[in-house]
């Protein structure tokens, strides 16, 4: 396993990814994003990054705050956060500068990427598949379901898994219900949701018990359940 | 594989089951309970069957309706179901009557039984659930999510899989949002929803396309989809 970082730039920020991959592979292999939660780049989206890796993707988690910046309090996962939500257009292009990155690597078969992220970063993620990225799939692990630029119709190539808790405040049923309004409205070719019982946000993540996130809790059933789901759909898609 | 008719009461009602196992194993195995469409005991239940079989269980196709009746038509559909949704303690006991007659032969763990059912089967496995029948997993294909019965708390022992199309007119919106809130007022302790997005109903059914039901229309990808969530609920639960 290689592991080390990766600087890429979009605009005038500079972003340091982290990237994964088996170097003792050959030829050119799926690429995976894994965005992060609204703490930074942290170790979680780099364990999910090395898992990938060890599946065979090359794994890019990527920096969407600028210099691996990490959150110490909910002030500022708030400042840092709203900031990108506030400008959708800017989420989506860090977005696809990690994207682009991923897919100039040689290692990489640029056709055949997938993205992945948590929270805040399951949002990038379905911001990259509103915004029509090449991505052959995304997945949404507890992420935050609205947005402020829905997907337009026939906009959304990449097959759209969404893995949520049932009982997420921060993607509690009405915003679940707009989700599927919005996939509907845009026509997306493959949508799936999955709504876990009793699981609440942060689900996926072990380090979510007495985070400073509030309401998160990890429920090992459902990290392993929708890290099994994540896989079969690409598996499915990259076949 | 070994197939045969298997032939059981509920109260004065002679039901006609179908049985599938692998003779060639030795022990005991998981029992599976197939419950079938409104339009009665056929192929398609009988199939869904064997592939369990091959899979390791003895599964028993049901029969709901008594003397193993098929409704040629959607007005004997609508009797034949009618009659037992207006009647759930009689569905209850007939799909109970299942789970014994399967429970009590040589080669089913008695402590090892799942249930699924398609349509009105999905309610069926779905009513067991909520009845506490010593069921380790149930699983509804398309079916319909209402009841006139609903859980009480602490009373549903299965984990419960719900696998529903977005587009089925026969568990709309309000039905899931209301089958949700039923899991969380019962406290059930495992339970998983999937949407699958531009499913209708019957997606799981081949034989769905041009067949009297309405609004039917077969999915390739979501009856292979929810056929995966399945075994992996069910590895789960008996692992």
């Amino acid at each position: 396993m290689h592991t080390r970082d990766l600087d890429y730039r979009c605009g005038d920020t500079n972003l340091r990814g982290y990237l994964a991959f088996n170097n003792d592979a050959r030829g050119k292999r799926p690429g995976a994003l894994v965005f992060h939660e609204g703490l930074g780049l942290g170790d979680f989206a780099m364990e999910r990054a090395r898992r990938l890796a060890e599946r065979g993707y090359v794994a890019l988690a990527a920096d969407m705050f600028g210099e691996r910046k990490q959150a110490a309090t909910l002030q500022e996962v708030s400042a840092l956060v709203g900031a990108l939500r506030d400008e959708p257009a800017t989420l989506r292009a860090r977005g696809r500068a990690a994207l682009a990155a991923l897919a100039a690597l040689p290692e990489v078969d640029a056709g055949r990427c997938v993205a992945i992220g948590y929270c805040f970063g399951g949002s990038v993620a379905l911001e990259l598949a509103r915004d029509g990225a090449e991505l052959k799939a995304v997945a949404s692990f507890h992420g935050v379901l609205s947005t402020k630029l829905p997907a337009t119709e026939g906009a959304v190539k990449a097959s759209v898994l969404v893995l949520t808790g049932a009982e997420d405040p921060l993607a509690p049923p009405d915003q679940v219900a707009a989700f599927k309004d919005e996939m509907r409205a845009a026509k997306v070719a493959d949508w799936q949701l999955v709504s876990y019982g009793n699981a609440l946000h942060g689900f996926a993540n072990p380090a979510a018990d007495g985070s400073i996130m509030r309401a998160a809790l990890y429920d090992a059933q459902a990290d392993r359940r929708s890290w099994a789901a994540m896989h079969g759909l690409f598996d499915e898609v990259l076949a």
